[in-house]
């Protein structure tokens, strides 16, 4: 603890700070000033003409601005680099997906993967509430916001429970929509859990990330208002440009 | 659309698969069932020994286990590396850190980095419900799971509504505790945000991680029971070792 602070000082201090800041890290921060400057959408110079304004080499300049790319604070259009608009801020709730996009006056849009149905393996088959060995689907979709992509999700359901799914579903539409108009399955909780992981390269791939791009996983597990499990979903979405919202109550 | 699957083939089908996986991929994958072998807390044979035993390079056997690192699969302890135990799942809730924690069978901890009075700019003399200029504190701690350093929190406070802060608080205790028995302060609704960023080298430092480890970072504004603000809080977790979990509910 220091009990003297100068000016400026903190009052109560615990570790030490050290002052030694990486040259790439120097070099991020006057970017961002760059940016800022450009304004969203702006595009950046060459890398060989801010390697020179920066006074640094090529191999320091790239490792910023990959970790710019990462944040989210800038994207590739083609050949060039953009500044980017703020991360997507997706309200957690049992709303779908489309509905929290279009909060936000973007368009949303999905894109069938695949659709498949397999015998329930044994956690599966617990969270679904169905026997060992018992067909569930498994559809897989990329998620879009003004046709963007920008997630990856894959829904799973019992085919005893939603039997015509692969008939009658249009892959591109709201799947609550369809369990809610055509089945008159209603949600009534959800249990929610979120994590940041690497997209893998099949990922990367079909939602057109850079690999290992840090990504936001949430695994969800929705019951009806019977508190029956209706599906196990796992989505992944960018970690540069969404981010996720929720409201806290107290306890009653 | 593929309308005649063969077997294990998708019933439908949009985007066709890529069937090429990079090589280091690969031995992640092989990596991943030899931890599962060893279990929690095993040693990893030495990255001499596991290029040999599956036959690849130093450098592609090292971006293997570079993903298991910043995925939180295997830890670094000292020199060598070990199989690491699954995330913690923290409840997102109006609960502190130390209850959440403490729930999980851990002992929570907390280390003050500073604590410092600043005049309030725009934005955050907004968030706090005070004039631009008003004094506001700036508390930093590392947070603590059973002694290791898993995180760093950022808490601003308005300096009249807390006033001796720097005096009788207990900067290793729970804040909210002392909130509420000592000024009996209690807490409505929180407005939460999660993204995932990179650690800058300062927090990298703070909380003892690789520089640019993927967070998890979660923004909260916290409002007491006549919904005027309490605390801005800025909390950096690691990304290796956290997930949050919630309960979602269909609305009344």
């Amino acid at each position: 603890m220091n009990d003297t602070p100068g000016p400026g000082a903190p009052i109560r201090s615990g570790i030490p700070e050290h002052g030694r800041v990486p040259k790439y890290y120097t070099v991020k921060g006057e970017l961002d000033g760059l940016l800022d400057e450009l304004g969203e959408g702006g595009v950046l110079p060459t890398e060989r003409d801010l390697a020179a304004r920066f006074e640094v080499s090529r191999d320091t300049l790239r490792q910023a601005l990959r970790e710019l790319l990462i944040q989210g604070r800038v994207r590739r259009r083609g050949r060039t680099t953009v500044v980017a608009g703020p991360k997507l801020e997706q309200p957690l709730s049992l709303a779908s997906y489309t509905e929290g996009v279009r909060r936000q006056g973007r368009v949303p849009g999905r894109h069938l993967i695949g659709l498949e149905r397999f015998p329930a393996e044994a956690v599966l088959a617990g969270q679904l509430g169905v026997a060992v060995g018992d067909p569930v689907w498994h559809l897989e979709r990329v998620l879009l916001a003004d046709g963007e992509r920008v997630g990856l999700e894959s829904t799973y359901l019992s085919v005893a429970r939603v039997p015509a799914l692969d008939r009658d579903f249009e892959p591109a539409g709201s799947l609550y929509a369809y369990l809610r108009e055509q089945l008159g399955i209603g949600f009534g909780a959800a249990d929610e859990r979120i994590e940041t992981v690497l997209a893998t390269p099949r990922e990367a791939l079909l939602i057109g990330t850079p690999p290992a791009l840090p990504m936001l996983l949430l695994h969800r597990l929705t019951r009806d208002g019977e508190g029956l499990p209706v599906e196990r979903v796992r989505s992944l979405y960018r970690g540069d440009r969404f981010s996720f919202t929720t409201r806290l109550d107290a306890p009653a």
